[in-house]
């Protein structure tokens, strides 16, 4: 249990990419951490691309980033839902200022777009989104997972052993 | 019958928003212009969000914008996929350069970022995409459609009447 | 715009086929006129054959046909709906009576066949309820739009552009 | 076991409603008939509304309708396929001509609207498709059962053991 | 009319094989029995399998056995909701005790295992809960329907004509 | 990475629950196992409840237990399709007798019981299935995972994290 006392959020939205969400959740839980899950709207069941439910523990307005050590955003189309709330996107930019761990993986990269994190980062995404990741400033690379300081991301489902593997590694830190 | 002898392309692929691509299909007909709907293959049937069924009449391979008038890209997540063939994108970057009518609605405008299209133009699109345009070096205005030379733009399928008399009235010049 | 002032109905019910009400609801407002949807029930979101929702507008009981100047119908399923609503049909019947432009595609003649409206008349429609035009008294033709005076029909989806080319001739005379 | 020798086809095409179509299958084989299913194609899966399969055992064309006791049409959408098949609707005409049991609930009375079995009969259905009915010359009652000679028809799904009950009868004479 | 005056209940839960609950509830009532669908709330909608409603008429918890004469238990995934309820399968355990008619087909024999009323008993039942059955106590047999004193099991859906016969049969001794 | 070099066997079929396949195989990937999925046929693809596709790497015909550390069997309605195949229960017995790791969730339980290893062994499981359990022999016990021997046991995915750690920990012995 690598994580005891560690706290994370995830951030949740429809049509989310099913295990992109409850891999990085169950992971973190079995290391020790506490999880939790926020959305625009707080209690509010979310379904995944296939109907698959999650119940959002908090709402993006009452997050406080300083009290969590780290902030996930999965992929699927639910990224295009988040980035429609200030309240989402501040999640992610202030993680970044804070010095949290950030970590994205498939479409979850045009959320650090609209949050203004990319300039001068080199990460990877799901290929589709590349352009958007690049425009906003980003060097993109394609491999399984790019660790930039605190900033860790994936390419798709299949790379979420090594995505939670740098995730927990740099919770630790 | 404003468009005899005209002949326009529209781009599809998967999960297409049902409206922004059957509404400007039919209109153009409506006005005498021959209409080819092409995706990454040839005589496929691809399904909207909701499953509706288009039958691609060309392979983007097979395409030589020079001898269309005009090209439309609809939204939905087809975008998303579109994206992912570079011979898909070329039709985007080709009609820009050739001059003909470029015209994308909804989540369209991510076309349009691949294509590098959007240096120094003024359009709209869908709000949730909106920084992926500007960093793509749109200036992003919220107006249901703007015209920036041969490029059109809209927002969202409430849109529609108002794209395609600008589309159109493109065409006619 | 050859329809500023002018006003239009659609009907609408559940399992409505998609194309069939939106694209002369759209097609309409691109002309200018005002467009109004009818259903049993007023504020209610009723769903195409896929899930493609629409609200109406108003309910059938509150429409006054003399104020409006064409009716339309769209086909799928939806007119086995609309014809078990007395008020729904009394729509149809008023508009003809009134010199209205009444105009049914596809499974809509369902509904002209209710509303009594089809004696004398020459008329197309989907095939498969050709039976039922002319048991209700009609001639049927195998056209993509036939006009009798007032009367617009059309067969399916892929009549559309004739369709309302013919609707909106019919209501700018 | 009242029906032992005896033989019933089903019509079936997709879309059909479930317990129309089995309730009746089921039930003949319960009193000892064989019953086998119809459609426009032989060795088909056909799906109902909801999707349940059904695989025709014969196809319209190669049916004599001479071989049978008795012809079934169930209802849902179903018979709006069904009578897009002229061999489909000869069934029907043919048993009406030929003295068998023809029995239709539901929307299967359109098939009895097509096969012009209907002028001067006293018949129910489901109340939508009432005016078709009358129109083909019927008088229409609302019963939950209506046996006119040797034609019997119903109203919809609640009113199946009334329906079979009256088919059996019929059957047994 | 074999069963008039006669009772019956049919348990219902989501995710039940459509047939086997209204073919049993549909043959009852032809035959004049009263029949009562019983879920563990009253007035709930179930839906089947591919979603096909039914609605309850009564809790498990108001159920007097000693009032009815038979209880069914149709297949389907429903058995395993309805053992998650000691009131639901405690209306199975009081009806073998009472010397009622208790019928399951299916893997409506989950509900047999969970009342404990399988030891020494030959039954049927679908052949994938085979062992649960057997491991319950049961003697295991493969045919259409098998009758051990007021106990009655088929297999599956076909079986219905012989599974209903049987079960009339001993509702009416 | 506390599983290089070991080799893990995850039984699938259709309707089998999401989480309870894919947490698992990502894993005990990320702890450096190979990981192997198992079905009736080799190279098909399976969905889940949802439809959540996974593809078979090995048909259970060719499987060799003595190959492999581990038998992973999850959950959903999966398992009451996996034990109609002789060769996919003797999995399951083989894997007890070889004294490899043989973990099971949810009604995964199932397996066990038609594989015959659960008399006098400890588990739990989905507490739906709890009866079916201890009818084949099983103490069962009402906890996130029960250890006994080499059999791993959980009741549902929220018990996921614990069940994978002792998962782990008894693959790393």
């Amino acid at each position: 249990m690598k994580l005891k006392g560690k706290k994370a959020l995830i951030l949740v939205e429809d049509l989310y990419q099913e295990m992109e969400l409850w891999y990085p959740l169950y992971r973190l839980k079995e290391e020790g951490a506490e999880v939790f899950t926020v959305a625009p709207e707080k209690g509010r069941i979310y379904k995944s691309k296939l109907g698959y439910p999650v119940t959002s523990d908090m709402s993006a307005d009452e997050v406080r980033v300083a009290d969590f050590d780290a902030v996930i955003v999965p992929g699927g189309y639910a990224p295009d839902l988040m980035r429609r709330h200030p309240a989402m996107v501040r999640i992610v930019s202030d993680a970044l200022e804070a010095g949290k761990v950030l970590a994205a993986i498939c479409h979850g990269g045009w959320m650090l777009a609209s949050a203004g994190v990319l300039r001068g980062k080199t990460v990877t995404g799901f290929f589709s989104i590349r352009d958007d990741l690049v425009h906003a400033g980003a060097t993109y690379v394609d491999r399984e997972v790019v660790v930039d300081g605190n900033l860790v991301t994936s390419r798709k489902p299949d790379d979420l052993p090594a995505f939670m593997a740098a995730v927990i590694d740099a919770m630790s830190r």
